[in-house]
Order: structure tokens, then C-alpha cells, then sequence
């Protein structure tokens, strides 16, 4: 770092994951670079590739040149590849390399938009667990109508018991404490309704669980999926089959609406009047509600930052994941969250 | 029935059951008979409640007054009461009485929007289940880009094996030929991905399960919740935990939406005329998204056709409900479905 410069921050790209690899990746990198979709502060890329699929892409972005450096890798992990694969024969892969330099240090944090399984599998392997945490969890920020909640899991764990739910709850308080900035984070448990006897086994348990940590957690109880997106709490708590369907579930709801809405505005010439009216609203409606803002699920309880984009995220969608991952680093989420748990747990 | 008259269907109301009862009860049976949400068909309506707690409302209502009969009971279920007590202390509720007389024939079927645990259990004691079903299930269908899709289990069944789900698509596509009409639905089974390596154990049973039956059920495999929202597949499969969030996921995030765009119509006097202009076709848009509109699910692999709606369900919302439920003995569905599942169980 140059004296007189502020603070730059070093971050890792995993530019072979994702369906529109590696280009959404460097346009993702391009738009965080020109302050498009700024972030907080300075930034510098590393950018892990094939040099023949990368470089080629590299190459017209002359921005994304100039604040990066290129590391050429052998291998790439497949979307189709078993995490036990990938942990076995792509040792060579962009992916690997980055969750590696991470671990070294040599970044603060790394993106991917690859294999969540895998991406999982090799984060626990080179940087291994925080102290008390059994299983690492995906998390997100979601839009709700107050402000936004935080769901963990995403997927990471499809099949969990109590206590595995218990600490998603304490990974919960920590991340929407540290990046989301809630002084006392409200948290709710997924279930099928408010009364005590509904639910599964594991969700009975956990929820007893819970309410024995007493004053440590602030736990509002059970909450159902259209409450938490009401605004009902700020953390909800599910297993990670049940936390991917809700996500997927939202951004599907919200892809149908809009894509209705915009039939309807085209529909007639005063229609069309009325929608260019509105235009300047629904932008700034869209800017709190588009699935893509929220791109950047984090994995926690690795002792490193590692954020997946959605496979499927463009340029821009890529630029919010590398957004989330600058922000996460910048507030020191790993030794924050460490913190926490230690206190809580 | 009168010689000449079009033939007039019977249908039972729990007018105790639900957040606004009786009132939302007898204001949804109000709004059918006047066609203001049409059904098919003339109805007449057995209404089951506390005389002190209906007849009060019921005076309000003439053209209801003039088009059913009121059945005074001793007893209601409460939201609180677990299944096993329904059982046991109910037997003079109105839940019960309704149930039992779908039973003896005096109904076509029955609308509750009370305890759907209960209901179920009641349902089940009172009516069993249809030959070679081990568990009924909760469907109803929901609006997708293309048109509409069906998910079972909407939250009978909270842990399922494969056998189970296997049989959920069974009744699903039985559901979806007869009620909406389609000729070969097509069966997704929702799972966190395509791969067949995702999932939990009954969830990649299934699809095996599904993918032995061959040409008996039209199976694409794996959806993602966003996939079914997209016009994917006709049937939806699921356990009764994650059908339920899903649903009121997408119920959540409507509202959210919805909400939002309302504020924003409203936020200046540029975007107020902008709205007004579109009103017209948000109208219809709304018509064919609004959750309310999709109100009544059914308790489906039962001896009779009961019908569950919201609990929250305001008039209009039940008359959905009502609708829902004539649609189905119009279509003589049960007896249909028990053909379905014999020819391909």
C-alpha cells in the first residue's frame, strides 16, 4: 500500500464458477471498480482462472486490469461435481486456490459463483471451522417489509437436529449484529404455525433450546414464512432444504410479479403512460426488492470469508455478492462472529 | 329439488372455524349467492355453529337466511386444541357435525377455516381415507407465469417418507386432471437443486420411486421452488413442512410487493395519476395473482371432499374457499381420484 492511499482491500475471484463464467465475474469486478455498484472503500482483485477462458475477457476490461492480478490455475470444479470429488481431484482449481489464499492471507475474503457444495466442502477443509461450531451455514439478507431479515440455512445443511438449528441461531445474531448492524437481533424459528405442538422433532427441540438460553438470545419463537417477511424478526432459523425453498420460493414470486406487472404496463398506450409515470418509483421500489441486491449468501462459521454468488447472477448480480463479501471484511465478520458465539454459546 | 330447477348443490360451513368467524363465514356464503364471486352452479348451504354466537350474524344476511339451514351445535374446536383432543371432546362441535354429514350423504362436502390439525384428524376419523392412501394430503393450486401449478403437501404430513411423497404426486396429478382440467400434468419434485445427488434421503428415494413408475406419471424430475413459479411442471411434491413455508413464502412476498407498489403509486402526485392510469390492468393482474383467489385447499385421499381454508380469511377469501370446494364436488373428484390412483397405484 502506498502512503497517503486509503485502505485497500484485497479480495479473491473465483473467475470459472457460475453459468456466465468468467464474464459476469469481470463485468461484476468492472461495475464494483467504476463505483456503478460502489462498495465500502478501495478494492483489489485477485482473480483466479484459466488463463485461455480469462484472459481473453480480462483483456476488455482495462479497469479490471489495472486494480488486479491474474493467477493463472490448472483446473476448474465442475457444477456436476460431488463435493467428495472436488475435494479429492480439484486441489488445481480456481476455487481451491482462492479459499487457499485466504487462508494464507493473502486476501481478505473470496467470491464464487461455482458449485455450493463443493465451495462448502473445500472452504471447510483449507480453512476449517470456528471453535464451537459444528456445521457451517449459508446465510443471506432478504428483503422484508420493515427493513431486511437474515435466513440461515440456505442449504448447506439439509437435514439438521436441534442443536445444529440452535447455533444457525447464534451464527444468525452475529452476522445481523456485525453486517446488517441490528443492536439486538429478534429471532424467529421456522415452523408451520405458532403453536408449541406443530413442526418436527428437531424444530420442538430447538426451539426448547432456545428459549434456555434465555436472556443470551432474543427469541421471539415460532415464526411462519409471511411473518418474517412482514418484518417480524430480523434472523430466521431453518434447516438448510427448508431455508433454500423459502429463498427460491421468494425469488420466484417476486420474478412472476414483476414480469406480470410489466405485461401490464405495455398492455395499452395509457398503460404505458401510466407505467412511464411511475417509472422513477418502481426503480427505487425495485432498488429495495430485486432478488439480485441481495446476492452474496455467506458462508459462516469458516474461519475465512467466503461468499457465494447465485450460479446464475449476471455482471451487476455478481457486483452485490462482491459487495456483501467487501462488507463483510470490512467489519471483520469471522473474529466478530467468533466473538459472539464464544459469549453466547 | 323442484322440477325444472337447475340442479342445486349442498354444501356444509364451519361457521365456527377461523380469525374472523362466523362473520367471514356467512359474508363468503353472502357473496357466492349473489355471483359476486361465482361458482359453478346453484349452491345451498348447511351452516354449523353456536345459535347465540351465528344467528346474530346470520339475521344480517337474508338471501343466506333464504338459501340454507342452520344447524345448531353445542360445541366448537379451538384454534388451540392439539388433533388427539379434537378427537376425543369435539364430537358435538361444528367441525364434527359438518364432517359427518358429508359422511352420511346430507352434504356434497364441507368448508372450515378452523384448526387444519383437527380438521384433518376429524376428517380422517369421520370419512378414512380412500383405498391404497396411507396419509391424505393438503393441495391447492397457485398462480405460476404460465398459468397455475398444484403443491402437495401443504402441512398434513410435517415429516414424510418416500412412500409418502410418492403418493402425495399420485394424488397431485389426480387433483390437477380433474380440478384444473389438464390432461398429462407434469410431477417436479422440489428439491435445492437438479443434481441427483442433492437432497435428503426420502427426497432422492422418491424420485427413484417416481422414475420406476414409467409412463404412468409424466415425471421431470427435480424443480427448484423458483422453477415451479416459472410454469415448470403442473404438480408440485413436497413434504407438508416445506410446502407450507413455500406457500406462505409466496404469500409473504406478494404482499410485500404488493405493499410496496401501493406506497409507491402513492408517493407523489405524478405517480398517483400514473397509478390511476394503470389501474384497470393491475386489477386484472392482481385478479389473477392474489393469494385470496387461491384460497381453499383441499383435504385430498379422503372418503369426501373437504375443504380448508385460511384461517385468516376474510369474507371474500372464503368465498373462495366455498368456490373451491363446489368446484370439486361438481367435478366429482373423489371418486375420480380413487379411479386415478387405482389405474396407476
Amino acid at each position: 500500500m502506498t502512503e497517503g492511499q486509503d485502505e485497500c482491500l484485497s479480495l479473491a475471484l473465483d473467475a470459472m464458477g457460475g453459468d456466465a463464467a468468467p464474464d459476469a465475474v469481470i463485468e461484476g469486478a468492472d461495475l464494483v471498480l467504476s463505483g456503478a455498484i460502489p462498495c465500502e472503500g478501495r478494492v483489489h482483485f485477485s482473480i483466479y482462472g484459466k488463463g485461455d477462458v480469462v484472459l481473453p475477457v480480462l483483456s476488455k476490461y482495462k479497469r479490471v486490469v489495472a486494480n488486479s492480478v491474474f493467477i493463472d490455475v490448472a483446473d476448474a470444479v465442475l457444477a456436476s461435481d460431488r463435493p467428495s470429488y472436488a475435494l479429492r481431484h480439484r486441489r488445481n482449481s480456481s476455487m481451491w486456490k482462492a479459499v487457499e489464499d485466504v487462508k494464507k492471507g493473502l486476501v481478505k475474503g473470496m467470491v464464487s459463483a461455482g458449485n455450493t457444495g463443493a465451495l462448502m466442502a473445500v472452504s471447510r477443509c483449507v480453512l476449517g471451522t470456528m471453535q464451537d461450531i459444528d456445521r457451517p451455514a449459508i446465510v443471506t439478507a432478504a428483503p422484508s417489509k420493515k427493513d431486511s431479515f437474515v435466513i440461515v440455512d440456505l442449504g448447506a445443511n439439509v437435514e439438521c437436529n436441534a442443536y445444529a438449528l440452535f447455533q444457525f441461531a447464534l451464527m444468525g445474531v452475529a452476522f445481523a449484529k456485525t453486517v446488517l448492524g441490528r443492536s439486538d437481533p429478534k429471532v424467529g424459528l421456522i415452523n408451520i404455525g405458532e403453536e408449541e405442538v406443530k413442526g418436527t422433532v428437531a424444530v420442538r427441540e430447538a426451539c426448547a433450546l432456545l428459549r434456555e438460553a434465555g436472556s443470551k438470545v432474543n427469541f421471539h419463537g415460532y415464526v411462519e414464512a409471511n411473518e418474517a417477511l412482514a418484518g417480524k424478526v430480523d434472523v430466521v432459523v431453518t434447516d438448510g432444504f427448508t431455508g433454500n425453498v423459502m429463498l427460491k420460493a421468494m425469488e420466484g414470486t417476486a420474478d412472476l410479479i414483476f414480469s406480470a406487472f410489466k405485461d401490464t404496463a405495455r398492455s395499452s398506450l395509457i398503460r404505458r403512460i401510466g407505467g412511464l409515470l411511475l417509472r422513477g418509483g418502481i426503480k427505487r421500489m425495485l432498488g429495495r426488492l430485486d432478488p439480485d441486491r441481495y446476492n452474496g449468501a455467506m458462508l459462516l462459521g469458516l474461519n475465512g470469508i467466503v461468499v457465494k454468488s447465485h450460479g446464475g447472477a449476471d455482471g451487476e448480480a455478481f457486483a452485490y455478492a462482491i459487495k456483501a463479501a467487501v462488507s463483510a471484511a470490512r467489519h471483520d465478520v469471522v473474529s466478530r462472529i467468533a466473538a459472539e458465539i464464544s459469549e453466547i454459546g
